[in-house]
């Protein structure tokens, strides 16, 4: 029998992913909080359910897609949570972006009753998510990854097993220093080549032929050259998973100078109410500081 | 009659560049401090000069590919310099990396003498040098570059005239600047996933294939997992392109806080007699700050 699926947590990202779930086929029961957000899943032939619980009774593959560590707790752990339906046997596999340390306690706390969990943040944003082209980085046990595998390559096209329980997250929190750091060194050397009256499209262009080259370069150097920050992904939404990192980094004993930058210019942003921007838009602080505002 | 060449700087990066350009059959003039450095330049057909000044007689394209602003300054308008020989409607091709102001002024100084100049400093290190596939980025007069064109096409292989005079050193100073932040982030992401306990090579290859991608995630992060630093772009010469970064910064009133950090990790790494290694080897100085180290 095929397997059947569950998911939770229907907002921009979520609801995207599910969909191309159902659209491969799957028997899929859905729950989100607020109740208008199940309308597109339902129109696709998905079954909504009344609470975490009754998703975990109903299918045997769990996708869970919310916003920050606590939510994932409640849905799983909490009161009509997915763990008080769920079967020994099914597996719970949290996509959000969260605390790798919570991940490997709430894993150990379904493990005890049978249940298998992985943890598969995703990289890549709304439009990755609605092309099924998002990147993906699992933690978890080897068979449990490939029992998942033929979903996750319906929302996904970079798929790779980390590590163990937790690991995902780790990649995860790695994928948001890595980007965090180029963001500040795009927006500082575009700073640099405006203040020296130097075109800043040149400068990227040169940039783009050499060892400087990197994606966010490509497309958020772009932006930040237009000042355009229509989302693409959330400063508040960075300024969490840099919140995240930081609490990470003590907890481990480790120093990320960088990170701390790049999380002061997001605090700054997200600070002066601009929150919904996408997260280059730290150039904008970045050049507000040295009174060179304006795209 | 076609251009008659000269090369004065035969290095690391100066020898395999002016060897692209006497396989190119051009006739070539060329000088260097050390003697020996001569040989195999000679050996190629070129033609030993005794001094800059010398070189700025025999050739139309005087090509310059020296350490550090100074040098500049000393081989084109000191004693026995290239000014001293260079005739009116003769071009100087600074290919060195060097301060934009400095630059500026020895452009306007040539001017005088009615020389024109372009700053064409370069990426891609000394095998971009050897295979003639280096990024050049040039400032100067557009006809000036138009004419200079076809002979940095047998050196490189992205060429960009960003702007005017000093745009090249500009552009180059931001290819450092972005350089050293995307080190300093893959740095910090590969320590947070050791210090977590999970395998970097499995992090670095699910990183490639998102937003977080770069050549450096690419290249230098092998390098900083298998702890293989042999250069590569050495640090002193990475140390000295942000003094003059930082200076620029400080001189046209602008903030470059992560430029900053990775400066300091460049200059932790140099002080401890390490200069010579490539500079993706500020990562041993982020694993030793954490009790770390070791490949």
């Amino acid at each position: 029998m095929p397997d059947r699926l569950g998911f939770i947590g229907l907002g921009t990202m979520g609801r995207p992913m599910a969909l191309n779930l159902k659209r491969a086929g799957a028997e899929l029961s859905v729950y989100a909080r607020r109740a208008q957000a199940l309308a597109p899943l339902t129109e696709a032939g998905a079954i909504a359910c009344a609470s975490p619980a009754e998703v975990g009774r109903q299918a045997d593959i769990i996708f869970t897609m919310v916003s920050d560590t606590a939510d994932v707790e409640e849905v799983i752990l909490g009161a009509q949570g997915v763990s008080e339906g769920a079967r020994s046997g099914s597996v719970v596999v949290d996509m959000s972006t969260i605390s790798p340390a919570v991940t490997r306690s709430i894993a150990a706390r379904l493990a005890e009753q049978g249940v298998e969990m992985l943890d598969a943040p995703v990289s890549g944003g709304e439009q990755g998510a609605i092309d099924g082209t998002l990147s993906i980085m699992v933690g978890g046990a080897e068979s449990v990854f490939e029992r998942v595998r033929p979903w996750f390559a319906r929302m996904g096209r970079s798929i790779v097993h980390v590590g163990a329980s937790g690991a995902g997250q780790v990649c995860k929190a790695c994928n948001q220093v890595v980007i965090g750091h180029t963001l500040v060194g795009v927006g500082e050397a575009l700073l640099l080549a405006r203040a020296a009256g130097v075109d800043p499209l040149r400068v990227r262009e040169a940039l783009l032929g050499g060892f400087a080259q990197s994606r966010v370069l490509e497309v958020h150097g772009q932006r930040m050259i237009e000042g355009e920050y229509a989302p693409g992904f959330k400063a508040r939404l960075h300024q969490k998973d840099m919140r995240i990192i930081l609490e990470t980094a003590a907890q481990l004993g480790i120093a990320l100078p960088g990170a701390a930058v790049f999380a002061q210019s997001i605090n700054a942003l997200v600070g002066r109410g601009s929150g919904e921007l996408d997260s280059s838009a730290i150039h904008q602080i970045q050049l507000d500081l040295c009174g060179r505002g304006g795209p």
